[in-house]
């Protein structure tokens, strides 16, 4: 009854670890193994498994681990930042805050791939795409991409995509484009062979200046700061104009608040706008995470990479909300996707949408008016002392010339607790924003030797027309209703109510692993330490959380058997992607740049298929056996076959099947045999951890899923951290970044992020777990979690077959219900089973992946025997109401299971089901009193993608 | 649609004020005045007015507020405590941290008076009281009490009225109590003329010596420290026996975690135990909120003070939770009350009730014998160099004998980050707790200059077997169920869901006022530098959070217009004693002890006159007039009547019925002329803030309650905070405290709470709230709050009348729907529509206060109109529901109304209904997809009272 698990464990891992210690001894009396050990002697082959215990530091307690915490957060400096480049101060509404980044109703969310039960976010996504589409006046948003670079990147290959321009044709990128921006764009370029072109684009009025700016190539995309770096607001019409002409598409990589009151791009004829909505209310965090946007005009909308929300309808008609155009999705058309992104920054744009909606058009507005107001004093007190301000129509932030004192002045304002940036040794750029007051325009006027006036004034902009906005945004209800703090709490708590989320019940997601986001591992995430520091602020600034990433960067080696590793992939696609470029440039520098086969098993995450697209590789497929397993005949005879150009083999383990395959050392021999290297998908960690090490075991490279394995919260859909782990050789391949050498090896493949750490704010979650845990607590998760598989497959292997396992029957982490033969006999479909499992108070298991037909469950270690039975129970009932349909007593159309998730509604209606409410509603194991109600009944989403809508529908939509 | 409700104002009060100004504008027309001004104008006697605006700082902004409160807590200095006296280092678990304490589904209930919507925190506290009674070995527990030292003051009021001795009989406190414990029970004694005797009760055997303690005088109660102040666990039988049979009751005042270890005061004869619950996961805090408790032999139940949960059932015959005996309630038996404890402290109970659901039993007494362990280690290592530790049989608490270097030895350890007590010249004490590591220790060691292993080891107790407990405890499932994270999550958000609480929807109490507690005012609670203070910690380390309530104080009283004010008082029910105190020590200072009458209206609040009556005051009634207001011709004749012994009349302003009586000042000068106080209840002060000030119309003081119109959360029922305030003749009459000389005038009545400051750390709420606000905001904010409760009065005039109202029917901030000519129409209740309010999404306002038959709606400034509005459309839905049963179409026994509310349950069952189930579920105004289920139906409470259970039924109680 203890909280402690095992006496030589950490109390944390009894915290973290469902099952006691006597339900362990219960569900292995189950599973029919003596102990943990002796299961996972048996599931594992011996070949893989590590020599010895994890060498990271011993487990601290909770109490511990936050002190420890407190002090690393004491070793940043947190300064004024004026830095700009796409990160800005911004005041996160504290009903915000506490309501959804530290609401584990919001943040414990899986991807809303269950639209029924995700309501509550899907709404909140659609408003975030209303605020997107609105201030960009493009037509059609998507739901968050990763950040403003990484949507830059995402925006040339749409363009690229969508433009008829030659093959040979270039993107033409304007010069005064955020640094990082351009060199992510240029990695991602590369290896697709794309030419990117910089130059100052300022004057091009016609398709041949066009021409000429691109160095006399045809052009594809043309993409444009707006405003630029510089802080300049340009008027890029005749840019658009000549573009079009030209048969090139023109994205604006632009500033939300900006928009409030510039001209649109939509309106002088971009076709697509990316950029981030950081300032809206989500602090910088170090880099991040934030959520990235895209907006397109109309046309262009199948060609959104990433999550798309839209409105459809319900069985009874009404509006529901649901991911639309599912089938553009890296999962469904693997090497033919429009992109490799899965992961979004949910959870962060959510919070930017909310600022939006408790602000409002007229409040962001007058935000926007201030931050111009500080904008303009500060430069009215510049010029007034003679200092050069050479930006001349500006928002937020200017340029200012100090020949040859750029570095006197940026340290002449730092030490006044205020960072400025250095363009270059003659050049600084100030940006203010939401946060900056009079004290920070003093320190800087006090840094240039100037003084300035003694209080802001707000006037009237001074801009040209044409780059004033005349056009309304946010005119929906929905962003002039909730300005009181009381009710945007009752709308947070509305929404999030509508939801399941893990602090509900178990959501038992095959390959998603989601397990318990400890408050502990939380509480540093919002400190000011961590969150407000900007990621190019001087290193010496940042000491705390460098440290802290190099730790946490030691540990995922020693856990994985890797030799370095790198955090800056801000999702699982990123680190996949550059993971495969590291492969890509190790030939390349062994002179083998002809190396570009990627073999992939059938059942690989889709993902894997369109990361290697992306890296410039051809995809082979590689079959699987009757068992499950990788056919290994298959792939000998693939790798005979391109054994000159074999790049690559990407695999799970255990895979995606859920079982250890015992072919795996042969697989990474066979591989390396042949020149390729082995990437080991690290989707599946969490049944390896302390167990064995794919970088011991014959791989080269893997990346992890820190929002997986390693605790962060998966935040409805994102935020993730991808990182890339390899082998020494190679090291000298990870991904670096133009701004911070210290963040990769010095030629490296380039920035696959925008920020040197990635989603740095968010990496003391992973910091804390394995701190709490320490070597021996992670190795007992794993132990539990294979375990937890393993019991649930021995109570429901004799109601639907267990579709794949290793020796006698165990299985990995997972294990997969084969419901086709069910479906055959009965007609009661996966989609059925999951559906009806709402009723009973459960998140589905991961439906018709990686076998059609069938649902994968992954219970975690972190949930404890009794919701392992209420879920097992559930099963065997659903079981039993299948049974009824394969008899024909009840016919699929009339079954519960046909016409689930029953809504309270239905409930209270006219009832023409063959049976009863009760039993529709209140199935065995569900109590009345603590119900979770589905708010809506099953979506048709065919529908929405058939009608579609992506933008808040009218109130009316909802009536009657 | 501007956050910002009018230029002048700061952007806070657009966020805490709900309505825009153009709702303002519409509600204005509608209740038919032409401005804000003109409707305060029309409402408050011109006599009472204030003449300009208020004089507190200009308002800041969030942001900023929260930097200076950054400031603040910089200047505290959080040092290692090992003070105790019982207030303990401990360790909130972080799940319960950020899920109860910071979540505001728990922080913003309201008391459980509606128990259908209340059955989540009702079974948090049924759990608190099985805690408290398993761990007591006493059969029946209360919710909670203020703290240690009320709870011992409410034991001593218990046994007198429970014990058959002599009218003289004397209390007898052994000396070894905590000395605040001592002094409150003293300042409450003083006044009932109840003698406190002081001894060394170690020797007593029989009842003989028990008479010779007391100085040959008769002993109606005993109260022993268990263990000891002195940090002795001793053996109280033979006492418990000598005071049995001398017909006196005894009481334990003993601490919950070394109860786990040691025999239960119940099994040694204890008829009572109190004490607190604070290192049951309870932050310091500077002095509070924290649960004090009580529980009872079988026989006492009925005299316990305070509020008690009970089980029933609902109408289906389900187990429900509810209040059980309320008849005891001063709110109910006025001057008659056991106690005039109102408000509790079930915030914290509940806290400290799931720390021992997280730690179960196992698990606390593991942290008992952690903390013994690291006792026993600090006295081997003070004994092994000589140290002479005094404390034979101990727990967690030595004393150690110093002779003439105590001084030198506090100042040693403090240099070492270790705060211990100075007992005397001579001695010193020192207490571990839970936090306690070997750090600490050697601090310890090293300031006696000694040294101690480099070990913590827990080994067995070296206690007399009669002093170790052998019983079990805590062995309901609830206590082992939840010691995973993710159960213990889940766990909360079950609870808290089945509750009502201001995050879904308006909670229009009448005098209770129920308005935004913002997120940014709570933030600083949680911060260590304000939640690990020891409250007696030295002065010097204290600075920032005595400035904060140095300031604080100010600003209440430029609000007041009083001149001076006490924050001790932790609940407005000891305000209102501290305030008659101050009165009756004023008398009797001028030589008028005689002064003994205090006039009550007959419309006054229950607690007022069971405060006077503890403050040794005889209650005289003053008749209501027809209008509502006070009959001036029964005052009149009462002052003449009692002309000589007019102690003082304690009124409501503006009035219980919700009206600015015009003849306040002269009901003032009456009282003063015949040499009486005037004692202005606060509770309706968020109908004065700005307008007018009671300290300069005529009163001389008042309680405030800073939960009520300061923005404290009620936390489902406390904590509270119940400054008093009053005139420069009252302040030396002022509470002060044993412990902190700074913290109340020298010649004060004494502490009548433990700690010198009270509730100290919730204290930054209000002072945030005051801060951000400012003298503009706070006056707007009173203005709305009148504006909507006139607007409610005018919407619902026509469907039911208001009762009472002054100029023209204009109310005040609050207005009273009378029901009694509908009742005996239709025999539709009260109950009845605050039951069916349920149904529609809200909570009933005050029912039956201060008129029997009525509802009294407190709509506060914070609701916006479109919620004013739902709330009116559902009272005008439901006037049509009465209307049928009226004219007879529906009988009331078949009517929604009474068989309000309805279940989901009952919707998925047998309907037997004449009404159809969609009506019943969701009237208009009723989302389903976001409907409000209540968990149980209506609850049968006479049922529970007949049957008492107050601790957690077993769990077949609920099956079926």
């Amino acid at each position: 009854m203890s909280a402690q698990p095992a006496t030589d464990l950490p109390e944390f891992a009894g915290r973290h670890i469902g099952p006691s210690e006597s339900d362990v001894e219960a569900m292995l009396s189950t599973v029919r193994h003596a102990s943990l050990d002796a299961l996972v002697d048996h599931a594992l082959p011996g070949a893989i498994r590590t020599d010895g215990p994890l060498r990271v530091e011993p487990a601290a307690s909770e109490a511990a681990v936050v002190e420890e915490l407190r002090g690393i957060a004491r070793r940043n400096q947190v300064m004024t930042s004026m830095i700009g480049l796409g990160y800005y101060g911004t005041l996160t509404p504290a009903v915000i805050q506490r309501n959804v980044l530290e609401n584990p109703a919001w943040y414990t969310a899986y991807t809303p791939y269950q639209p029924e039960i995700s309501q509550g976010r899907l709404e909140a996504l659609l408003n975030f795409q209303t605020v997107v589409s609105d201030l960009t006046g493009l037509t059609t948003s998507g739901a968050s991409l990763l950040d403003e670079a990484t949507a830059a990147a995402e925006a040339m290959t749409l363009m690229r995509r969508s433009s008829k321009a030659a093959a040979d044709a270039v993107l033409l990128v304007d010069q005064h484009v955020f640094p990082q921006t351009l060199a992510v764009m240029q990695t991602r370029a590369k290896p697709l062979g794309l030419p990117v072109v910089v130059a100052d684009l300022a004057g091009v009025e016609s398709a041949d200046d066009l021409r000429t700016a691109a160095g006399d190539r045809a052009v594809f995309g043309v993409l444009v700061q707006y405003p630029g770096a510089d802080g300049e607001l340009r008027d890029w019409r005749a840019l658009a104009s000549a573009a079009h002409e030209a048969g090139a598409l023109v994205t604006a990589a632009a500033d939300l608040l900006a928009l409030t009151l510039a001209a649109a791009p939509g309106e002088w004829g971009a076709d697509v706008a990316v950029g981030t909505s950081q300032r809206f209310g989500v602090p910088m965090g170090f880099g991040g995470p934030h959520a990235g946007y895209m907006s397109v005009r109309p046309g262009l909308e199948r060609s959104l990479p990433g999550r798309l929300v839209g409105v459809s309808v319900d069985t009874e008609g009404a509006p529901a909300y649901r991911l639309a155009l599912q089938t553009r999705e890296q999962h469904i058309r693997r090497e033919k996707a429009t992109s490799n992104i899965c992961t979004a920054q949910v959870l962060l744009a959510v919070m930017a949408s909310m600022y939006a909606v408790y602000h409002g058009p007229v409040g962001l507005a007058a935000i926007a008016r201030r931050v111009h107001g500080h904008a303009a004093t500060l430069v009215e007190g510049l010029t007034a002392a003679g200092v050069d301000v050479q930006t001349s129509v500006y928002f937020d932030t200017v340029t200012v010339a100090v020949p040859g004192r750029a570095d006197e002045v940026v340290s002449e304002a730092a030490q006044r607790g205020v960072n400025l940036w250095r363009v270059d040794g003659d050049r600084v750029s100030i940006s203010v924003d939401e946060t900056t007051d009079l004290r920070d325009l003093e320190a800087v006027w006090s840094a240039f030797g100037a003084t300035g006036r003694q209080e802001v004034s707000i006037g009237e902009l001074q801009w040209p027309t044409e780059l004033v906005r005349t056009s309304d945004y946010l005119t929906h209800p929905v962003f002039s209703s909730h300005h009181s703090e009381t009710s945007m709490l009752r709308y947070l708590r509305r929404l999030s109510d509508r939801d399941f989320a893990l602090d509900r019940g178990m959501i038992p997601l095959g390959s998603c692993t989601m397990k318990l986001n400890a408050t502990t591992e939380m509480v540093a995430v919002t400190w000011p330490e961590f969150a407000h520091l900007h990621p190019f602020a001087p290193a010496h600034q940042t000491e705390g959380i460098r440290d802290l990433i190099g730790e946490l960067s030691a540990w995922l080696c020693e856990i994985t058997g890797y030799d370095a590793v790198s955090l800056q992939p801000n999702a699982g696609s990123q680190g996949e992607f550059a993971g495969l470029l590291a492969i890509h440039a190790y030939h390349e520098a062994n002179g083998q740049s002809q190396r570009n086969i990627c073999l992939i098993p059938a059942s690989a995450h889709g993902t894997n298929a369109a990361s290697a697209v992306m890296a410039g590789m051809k995809v082979v497929v590689v079959k699987t056996a009757a068992g499950g397993d990788v056919d290994m005949d298959d792939l000998r005879a693939k790798v005979d076959q391109h054994r000159d150009d074999l790049a690559a083999i990407m695999v799970t383990y255990p895979s995606t099947h859920g079982v250890f395959e015992d072919t795996i050392t042969e697989l990474c021999a066979l591989v390396h045999d042949a020149g390729g290297q082995v990437y080991v998908d690290g989707a599946n960690l969490n049944a390896l951890v302390g167990l064995a090490r794919p970088g011991k075991f014959g791989a080269d490279v893997s990346h992890l899923n820190l929002h997986k394995t390693f605790c962060i919260p998966h935040g409805g859909g994102g935020p993730g951290v991808g990182p890339v782990a390899v082998r020494s050789h190679l090291a000298p391949h990870l991904p670096n970044h133009p701004l911070a050498a210290e963040a990769g090896p010095e030629g490296g493949v380039g920035p696959i992020s925008a920020a040197p750490y990635g989603s740095a704010s968010i990496l003391p979650i992973s910091w804390a777990y394995v701190r709490l845990m320490g070597g021996a607590g992670l190795t007992r998760a794993t132990q539990v979690a294979v375990l937890s598989a393993n019991y649930i497959a021995a109570r429901l292997r004799e109601h639907y077959p267990v579709l794949y396992s290793g020796h006698d029957g165990v299985v990995a982490h997972e294990c997969i219900l084969d419901l086709r033969e069910l479906t055959r006999r009965s007609g009661v479909t996966v989609d059925d089973v999951a559906k009806r499992l709402i009723d009973y108070g459960f998140h589905a298991p991961t439906m018709s992946f990686p076998v059609a037909g069938t649902l994968m469950v992954e219970p975690t270690e972190s949930e404890d025997r009794h919701e392992l039975d209420r879920f097992c129970d559930a099963m065997i009932a659903i079981r039993r109401e299948i049974a009824e349909v394969e008899s024909g007593d009840v016919a699929v159309a009339d079954s519960m299971l046909r016409n689930a998730p029953h809504t309270a509604k239905a409930l209270a209606g006219k009832w023409e089901y063959p049976y009863d409410r009760s039993a529709a509603a209140f199935p065995v194991g569900v109590d009345a009193a603590d119900k979770y109600w589905p708010p809506v009944g099953r979506i048709d989403g065919a529908y929405g993608d058939r009608n579609l809508v992506c933008s808040c529908p009218p109130p009316e939509a909802f009536e009657g």
